[in-house]
């Protein structure tokens, strides 16, 4: 199977990293795709020009990231990143969407800049987005997930929505957020797939 | 259980309809929200402020809408609109994931008129989200998904995306794409719970 994707994009990362977890990532090709070159084959396999998409061995495209994540959890048995137990599988799946929530509102910030003149950008549209930022990592900060055993899809995702905060905003989520900086730290020690396919910042994501 | 939502939201009409297929809407009160009010309990469900949130009767919020739908499917029993069967169920998925982010595009247009002013809209943004839209309308229009029994996830998100682009965009979409316009024809006459929530347009979503 191949993996369109970019380097520091936070959803491929995720992929990659439940890949990893689930010891699926020798069968998985990494195809690097520019999301902003309408000649990119990205558009055939996805029609909305998004990353990550995953090219199974027949030739089927599937997306988005969390589609992807729970796919590969099937191939690898079930029961990986996906709890089989159903609370625990909600739990998982319920802050895999905050985490991804997060990603999407950050994204839209550096999208503010990427896509548009100075005089086009909206300090209202930055606060309506940071201020969902803020109050997800209050709520996180409050009560941040366990850590033991094989990493869930929850924890994966939040760990590449830090990461990107770290990789776009210098970091300036940590100051106030000391209980998820530690489990940040935790979970980097835990899985070593997560530092192995850290982004570099220059290209697009 | 109780459903936080808007009569117009695409997402929420997504997990109305879902419920309705699967006969649990007797058992979902309807709570209206207003997600641009910061004292409006939703951002206390989900700190995102986004819609829908289902609370389940022991006090969980569950969300983002493919999250709730995938819930309330197993509590109806399993493969009611999530197919057992993992090709179908895949194909479904990845069908939600391409309506929904067709929903998102959309929303992202409707919302450059929403919180920015005139000066600040960017007519290269409208045009990536516009393509997006066009993109995988292209694709749908090729092979429009089948229609039989029970309609599953990935059918009632693309209605339901449609719906929206008829609600917000006079439905501009229908000239260019005749068989998509059968197919949604189809789609209304089969599940009438989707024409029962259709939105109203002054509201917010």
């Amino acid at each position: 199977m191949k993996l369109y994707y970019s380097p520091p994009s936070p959803f491929s990362r995720k992929v990659r990293v439940a890949a990893a977890v689930l010891r699926l990532s020798e069968d998985m090709a990494l195809t690097p795709v520019d999301t902003l070159d309408p000649a990119d084959p990205l558009r055939d396999k996805n029609p909305l020009g998004k990353i990550p998409v995953l090219e199974t061995n027949d030739g089927e495209c599937i997306y988005d990231s969390a589609v992807i994540a729970a796919w590969l959890d099937e191939q690898a048995g079930g029961g990986g990143v996906i709890p089989r137990d159903p609370k625990a599988r909600t739990r998982a799946l319920v802050l895999e969407a905050l985490a991804d929530g997060l990603t999407d509102s950050a994204v839209l910030i550096v999208y503010e800049s990427r896509y548009r003149e100075p005089q086009e950008r909206s300090a209202k549209w930055l606060a309506h987005q940071g201020g969902k930022i803020q109050r997800a990592l209050a709520q996180l900060e409050q009560v941040p997930p366990a850590l033991d055993g094989t990493p869930d899809i929850g924890q994966i995702a939040l760990a590449c929505a830090l990461g990107y905060l770290d990789l776009r905003f210098s970091g300036e989520w940590r100051a106030a957020h000391p209980r998820l900086v530690a489990w940040f730290d935790d979970f980097t020690q835990r899985v070593p797939a997560f530092a192995a396919t850290a982004g570099e910042p220059k290209l697009n994501a």
